[in-house]
């Protein structure tokens, strides 16, 4: 379980080739086995594997961050989707053959923990299956922009849920298809004992 | 992975043994090894395993819930920890052994999902250990509590740092000491596919 979990590494070069069902399958279940808060289950996994959809959400979120204005404290993730798809040239979701929405209620306080928890687990799930994945966010900073709201709807969530995340899956664009698992840094996150 | 996954479940009983050092490091490294927002790696985990301490927070969230009002739509759990509370009993940590929270900058937009990996890589990693272990969002709750506020920072969270989650942790109060892996009814947490 430890080398699983430490040799996951967000990748976001994909191949386009499409990821078996049943290793798909095997993702979304480990994502739906999450914990929730009271045992909630509200976790909705909107599962993208459309090559039109993804297309338009890509060409849909650059629009929409294109209109953005910088400001001051600004997550810097946010401020690099601003900046790039103002200069025209922003896919969010990396052109991944399979994008997993996670959205959940929006008034549910244990909403974006939830999903988390869910794209974690499905992230460890696709590195044991040699899968390559990533956390993106860029759905969740436009989940109450109009017209990504309205399409999400449109591909399925409910009134009453937003995006809270989402991860993008597929093949790793390396010559024998694997992520690449390189040795990590970890000198943050630190720890405090208290004996 | 898939079997660690699904067999992984809540555990609020818990043996007053302390959880050996190897088995706790192995835990923590897991939660270090949980991806973050740009590989901000700011997740600050403090171990708490002084039972004195340990009181005390059970003594000190108590107090700081009764005080508390009930508010309209409310999260549940949240009513359930003032209530118990304000009735004069309530042990929101399950006297755990070992009580492992999670804080992170208050300013940082990926708090509380950066949190919610390690946690979640924390409660797999305890399964597959056959440890017990359950979220706790209590301390999250009273996180701008002065009272609150101030104890944690006497542990070392930083002036910038707030408290997004925590992990109980030891062995189940099971004749074998294993937790109870029942099978768990999952028909929540809905999938739509797009295709």
């Amino acid at each position: 379980m430890l080398k699983l979990i430490k040799s996951r590494r967000s990748m976001r070069k994909f191949k386009s080739d499409s990821v078996p069902e049943e290793l798909l399958n095997q993702v979304i279940e480990a994502g739906r086995y999450a914990p929730s808060g009271g045992n909630n289950q509200s976790t909705h996994f909107i599962v993208v594997e459309n090559k039109d959809i993804l297309r338009e959400l890509k060409d849909l979120a650059k629009e929409e961050f294109a209109k953005m204005q910088i400001e001051e404290n600004m997550y810097k993730s946010l401020v690099h989707s601003i900046t790039a798809s103002k200069n025209g040239d922003y896919t969010f979701h990396y052109n991944c053959p399979v994008l997993i929405i996670t959205a959940n209620k929006k008034d549910y306080g244990n909403n974006i923990a939830d999903c988390a928890c869910a794209l974690e687990n499905m992230m460890l799930m696709a590195n044991a299956l040699d899968l390559g994945s990533v956390w993106i966010n860029q759905l969740r900073w436009l989940n109450e922009n109009p017209v990504i709201l309205a399409k999400m709807k449109e591909l399925g969530m409910a009134d009453d849920e937003r995006v809270y995340g989402a991860l993008a899956l597929g093949y790793a664009d390396t010559e024998d298809g694997l992520p690449v698992r390189k040795p990590l840094d970890r000198t943050g996150n630190v720890v405090t004992y208290v004996k």
